[in-house]
């Protein structure tokens, strides 16, 4: 019984703190934040296929020649995807949200809204060179801006806070960050090869997971 | 008021259950799973109207020339409505996420996706025959997905669950998977048997749900 | 404190009455309702713009040419605004969702939808005849849909909910539907006219509303 | 414990007072305002990608050609996040909502629509003089639409309510919109003195909150 008067007391006074804090426009709800990062993530997942332009012809032909820039949309749907399971998972543990979080969502969100171009133009350009490098350069900034949110987030939370441990056992996304770094220059020697680091990414990143928490889950 | 305070126990447990496992990023809220595939679902069915380019035309001549477009758009837009409507149902009875749902979701989301295309796709070329076999592949897609998505769900919910239970009662799905599957090499026999299908299908969603539904509502 | 009790009991029994209907697919929540419709009632009055096309010119030339469309998005812009607002109001007083209910929902959304596209129709083409008239006839249909899904709810929330008295006090819809049926064939009379009574309607929906609810408020 | 019930009673007192205030169409939840402003904002700041074309050549000169609206681009990405960043903070600390803030903010999100053509217009004219003075009318227009917005909230909630005295302390929004309308004729002298103030504005409102925010949060 106490415990549950307790636990309804911490949640008024976590209320009450908001509300007060908020005269000082300090702390808010990350309701509205993780409402509009979806609207966001959302709207960035589905415009990109308006990149896949509805051809002439009504024959097989005229979807082979689409086949390049449906490889993309899958590539950067997959991409868009693994963000927002990240993000959705980031942000759970978080209690607290302030000015500059918001802002290193924004920013975030920057670079996310640029996939849907580099998407189009690699493939439409049949992954060239200089689109496949310039899409590893819009996955690089994108995961150089989710770690600045999550800097920020951890910085707010504390360092003893549930979400610092989590971040800190974290190996993919620094493993993400040199393989990005390592495609842009390859690009150059062979678009193949930078085409190939960035699935290798999307796999790792959708694949264990789903091993391990099955493992788990039973 | 001892089931009260239990109710309220019953909830905070649910909480720090949830909390707890976050940290080896096992169980999440549906509340974002069901706010982003509503996002994404709200954008599909909208912007599948912007296949429906506006005519130069003024008069009824420039109409009648999008009839076809227009009849594609309706037939889509009721598939949309009924995805929304099945996964709005699935979902409510659904306490626990993980990796792979999500995983299974997103893959739902991008056959859905697909829908804007295919539909002007078949729309422009007047449901010719290839257009309607394709649109047929991405609606048996879109099926086989939801399905998956269903056995995620079970799984994790426990086969005693009342979700095992809902959809093993549930027929009009596997229905559906068979006129598709029957619907795509047909659509060579003849495109307006294969088309005649898609919307038996439909119909057989949206109407009698609504009559069973009455019954039962007085 | 037994008032106090009893509410939450009240809210636990409605929480497992829907979770029980569930099983027969019977009641649903509200919430997932309206923020789809929401969703995309927020797509359709952003996607409106992108009817109006950045021009080429760089002078106030290229602007003045844009000026039918721009008068255009703005009316179309206020009747999207006004439904919101409708639906906003009408979900707000509801209880119980079913079947039929989602189904009279998307129907309204599928009018709507069709919005973007009748602006841009009767913009580009400077409020011709035929584009007059057929943006009255989404509008009718509009307000047919929104009619019969208040039907459709208030025979689900009974003759003596506040809902049905609510709506039986208003007599705008009635005089809105009458004076777009009389606007559709107006149009082949003057163009004009059917112009001035969609203007007319969309203000007698924001203004007066305005008035009165000021003079309650203080 | 008294508190506890206390604050039960509170709240369910609020609910009871929005319900029985619903049917004089009175007071409003401000859920389902935050929600659609969110979705609105979410598609204005995604869509505006969209004016940025995916160029026809695949190498570095296709992208230079691009810079001008990329440019543009990020102006008004900074922009919207700005006005989403204050519509929060404006929205948490109002409980009750009316018609009129109802309209005032669908008058808001309409200025806020256009940013998306006019960021294309500027972008592609290279910021020429017409382009980048409608910009800065846009942005007026914005700012005024939020001054009013701000006037309605303050009118419900009282004088003495935390919102007063926070609008009160706001100096940031009168500079703007003296900046703005100071811009827009400034444009015809020489149109990067306009474009500098309106950066110099967005840094203003980015740049400080941080500054202030971190110290505070230590």
């Amino acid at each position: 019984m106490q415990y549950v008067i307790l636990e309804i007391f911490i949640s008024n006074c976590r209320r009450f703190r908001i509300q007060a804090t908020f005269q000082g426009k300090l702390l808010m709800g990350k309701n509205r934040l993780e409402a509009f990062s979806d609207g966001v993530i959302a709207i960035i997942i589905t415009i990109m296929v308006l990149e896949m332009k509805v051809p002439h012809g009504d024959d097989l032909a005229a979807l082979y020649s689409l086949i390049p820039v449906f490889i993309s949309y899958v590539l950067s749907f997959v991409y868009v995807g693994i963000y927002w399971n990240n993000h959705h998972h980031l942000l759970h543990a978080v209690q607290r949200i302030n000015g500059p979080i918001l802002w290193a969502n924004l920013h975030l969100l920057f670079w996310l809204s640029l996939l849907p171009f580099v998407t189009g133009w690699m493939g439409e350009n049949h992954f060239s060179t200089w689109p496949v490098a310039v899409y590893g350069m819009v996955l690089l900034m994108a995961a150089i801006a989710y770690s600045i949110l999550e800097l920020a987030l951890v910085r707010l939370q504390g360092k003893d806070s549930e979400l610092a441990k989590a971040v800190g056992r974290d190996y993919k996304e620094k493993i993400s960050l040199v393989i990005y770094a390592a495609a842009i220059p390859l690009s150059f020697v062979s678009r193949w090869i930078a085409f190939s680091l960035y699935v290798a990414v999307a796999v790792m990143w959708v694949v264990p997971d789903r091993r391990i928490e099955k493992k788990l889950s039973h």
